[in-house]
């Protein structure tokens, strides 16, 4: 036993050879991995019923040169075209860049990558050099009715840059990734869409330094993506950070934006509020491409405050009870948490013996009523003025202790700061044995939570071995999310397909939200007319054909606007 | 000097008689008067150089019938059909009440019928008892090309409801105002929309008793028109309430709503937040009747614990100060005040004089340093928690005074608040007498507050014998509104519209928003085109043409939709 516990598969260390298929689908930096622990090892091995042989056999490793066997479609002289807009240094049309800038990393698209499975491809990967690039460009191609695809971060989770009918693919984050102006008096930043979360919040952070402005700012998102995000794609897709319970979700941060669309390029109005018909600032969050091009944005910003961070973290005896306390705390006029998560209790067990609760603790916890597969761990920070942040950690203790919790320290909490960020690394070695690590999440209100949550657990925990770990992590008044986290093990793309389907269905059929901050992309998107209904698709439909009539941006099932009859039946891809 | 300063005009104290045209100009209970103060009369004997006999003419006061010498120009078979839906007793077609469902609040309408001059009326007025009536009616006008308005509270003070193309105006107060379920654990009101602001709010503060619900609620919206403002008012015009610098613009309180248009009917879904693409929910907000009828919304409301509720006033040496000081509190990140106003010097000194301020209250002041036209007056509440409203206060009162202000109690903002809604009720008698009261009102970021104020201040100024007061109300970490109130002596309509119109363009050109939270309705709308950009307002109208293809809602100018090149030019009504 002990020999087993200490089992260490030779997980891959090395950064993935250039031009492989691994770099591709590897996520983040190239020389980063963050291995399973000891504890996630036992307890694959005992969930999957595992060996060590098993976790030894690397499978599809994807160290395989990117191979694609279809030619550039495009008409030379369109790429001349472009060319002359942008200057050939920034125009490819190699193998590789054709298949790494049409990729995202939705798990089905990893899976078939390693198996040499490449799905459509650009013909052409553009790097714009400015926003008179991106209008040029579209309006060549609106003319020429070439379909164009936007690429940032490429951690797209729902084959949002996947694309579909060829064409070009313009990847904003190699120029277009400045911090432009800061305003101190408005607490806006003006920046281009492009620009990765930690430089921008490096950038705010410290702006005296760089911009000499009186104060030190943050952005106020971070979603786990955060390291390979853009804050131009915070917008479109309508992202939520993890602090998004106190700062807003990203389409409450947009005060203004900039778009190229084939019917023009504007700017909407830089307003706190106004009241003059219905917001074309609103109109166009969300949009994930399909109505025009981002090309600037300006975002509220937040003084940054660290010295005043409270953290803390609860064990509640139940879902139920942790639920009830979030809700006391969301509608309790005392002000909102930055960061607060519930987990339910399958995540919070396995929570604790992965992250290695010393089992007096466990003992303690369990003498005192909270219980394996009952209890549930709540965790958090508050932000702001110092008197706020005291203030709001002190009224949390209180509801949650009326609620049963025990207050557990800020421990847990800063533990699962430091490491927010990592997580998704951890897929590389997963998959590298065989093992599918994905989430699915939805929006939902309070009266329809636990009916969701309770579906979707006993639809996956219907599959034998696998595991499902849940959590509610961004809150509102009126509700909050639910997030799935599900680990099986296959390496049957169709098999994990039809599974993810099926989750996806459940949610649906129980009336939570498609998605809560994931977005559409192509994945949902079969599902969207039964979802929002025909009358408010052809809301969508309409502005679609308003700014895109000849449907050259993003075209090919996003948002699912132009779908077939038939193609809504069939499985996404 | 004495006998001068008590003088009091005779001012009306009657209910205007049944069928009369100050019936109809009148705001509010027919029997509700409020009469300018003692201060007031001597404030306008000053300003106007008016005597005592000019407060005693009456003049234009509108006791005469209303006559209207157009007939009927729907044809009789349509207003069978009509009637067949909401039955005979809920259609009338007399003078009267065409005349009456057809008017708003603007000046110039109340102006012009004092003078006998009547605008465009609908042809029948229809009273529709449900939604389903609603339904029915929209589908018959659209397949027969009908104009269709609407009416609630008639509080509109941009021309609204002005039935430009004749048609019928469906009355939406008479059947269609009741609360139809409070949902406790969402903290949501599901309403029809002619319910009125008090109606609204007295049944969520006494829930227990009506609803048998846990908790009592507030609504969290209160526009200076409560008494006269529907809930689907708010949200189709965009409106802001008085506290909403704590509990959001009327825009930020919609969860779903339901609306009928000739594109059919359809309800949003009812999430706390979702990534489903551009919001549906989001793009009906302030359409103002031009894409359907709004008929339902579901609300977020708020505990209501007005025993915590704190009340402060400060006295600022200068405006730049009290905007400095508001900036910072509003920026602060300790929470935010439910009423924050701040009142320019102009305002502060009248409001001292007319609300008599003790003369050695003033004399201290001014020793102080807070001297007459420079000094300005801060009001305002905290609501919420009593642990929160205590800090907010406090951190409150600390910046105030790191700003030089002095704290005065809160005497002032109780005083204010008893008596919010009742201002508009002073028109009557001002009207009566040829004096003109009115408002323009507009949002703006810090970095452009000064330079709004002070233009449009010196546009107003600059006519000869004419008052203008400003204030601030509604406040945002990235700015505010500004908030005119000017005063004239005149009965000329054409000189009153053509310099209200240039404060508008004051307003325009110094990029303040056409209006903060008034709404467009057919005021501003020969502005907007060039406000918003053509980009823009052609997105809007692809919307309108979608939902409205025939162009019978609220067609002939609201929002500027479907002006000719002409009609932009030419001066608005």
């Amino acid at each position: 036993m002990k020999r087993k516990r200490h089992f260490r598969p030779d997980w891959t260390e090395t950064a993935p050879a250039p031009g492989t298929v691994r770099s591709v689908v590897k996520y983040g930096a190239p020389n980063a991995y963050k291995h399973p622990s000891d504890g996630w090892v036992a307890m694959m091995m005992q969930e999957f019923g595992m060996d060590e042989g098993d976790f030894s056999r690397k499978i599809e490793e994807g160290n395989i040169e990117v191979v694609l066997d279809r030619p550039v479609e495009l008409k030379d002289e369109h790429i001349r075209q472009i060319s002359a807009v942008v200057g050939e240094e920034n125009v490819s049309s190699d193998a590789y860049s054709r298949v790494r800038y049409s990729c995202g990393k939705t798990t089905e698209e990893l899976m078939e990558l390693r198996k040499g499975i490449i799905r459509e491809v650009a013909d052409i990967v553009v790097h714009p050099r400015g926003k008179h690039d991106v209008a040029r460009i579209v309006e060549y191609c609106d003319r020429e009715k070439i379909p164009v695809y936007v690429y940032a971060a490429g951690s797209s989770v729902n084959f949002g840059v996947r694309p579909a009918k060829g064409g070009i693919t313009l990847v904003l984050s190699t120029h277009m990734n400045r911090l432009l102006e800061i305003n101190e008096l408005n607490q806006t930043a003006r920046v281009q869409p492009g620009m990765f979360g930690p430089a921008y919040e490096e950038a705010l952070n410290n702006a005296p330094e760089h911009s000499g402005t009186a104060r030190r700012y943050t952005c106020g998102h971070f979603p786990q993506s955060f390291e390979y995000s853009t804050v131009g794609g915070w917008v479109v897709t309508l992202g939520s950070g993890q602090a998004s319970t106190y700062y807003g979700d990203a389409c409450d941060l947009v005060i203004s934006q900039e778009y190229v669309t084939p019917a023009g390029t504007f700017r909407t109005l830089d307003y706190p509020a106004t009241a003059t018909g219905p917001k074309v600032n609103d109109i166009m969050k969300g949009a994930e491409g399909t109505f025009g091009i981002l090309v600037e944005v300006t975002m509220k910003v937040y003084r940054y405050l660290p010295g005043n961070r409270k953290y803390f973290s609860f064990m509640f005896p139940t879902w139920t009870a942790a639920v009830d306390a979030s809700r006391e705390i969301m509608q309790g006029e005392f002000g909102l948490p930055a960061v607060y998560r519930i987990s339910d209790p399958e995540e919070t067990d396995r929570g604790l013996k992965l992250y290695g609760i010393p089992s007096f603790v466990d003992r303690h916890l369990i003498r005192k009523g909270f219980v394996p597969m009952e209890r549930c761990l709540c965790l958090g920070t508050v932000e702001g003025d110092a008197g706020y942040t005291a203030l709001v950690k002190k009224r949390i203790k209180k509801v949650c202790r009326d609620y049963g919790a025990m207050y557990l320290t800020g421990y847990a909490s800063k533990k699962w700061e430091k490491t927010r960020y990592t997580e998704p690394y951890m897929r590389e070695d997963l998959q590298d044995v065989g093992i599918q690590i994905d989430t699915l999440e939805t929006g939902v209100t309070w009266d329809n939570l636990h009916k969701v949550h309770q579906c979707v657990r006993e639809y996956i925990k219907s599959r034998p071995a696998t595991m499902c770990m849940t959590h509610a992590s961004h809150f509102y008044p009126q509700g909050t999310n639910l997030y799935f986290i599900f680990l099986m093990r296959t390496s049957d793309v169709d098999e994990f397909r039809e599974f993810q389907r099926g989750i996806i269905d459940e949610i649906a059929c129980h009336k939570g939200s498609l998605s809560h901050h994931h977005g559409v992309g192509r994945m949902m998107a079969p599902l969207m007319d039964e979802h929002l209904g025909k009358e408010q698709m052809e809301v969508l439909r309409a502005l679609k054909r308003h700014f895109d009539p000849n449907n050259i941006m993003n075209p090919g099932g996003q948002l699912g606007l132009d779908l077939s009859e038939d193609q809504k039946k069939r499985v996404r891809t």
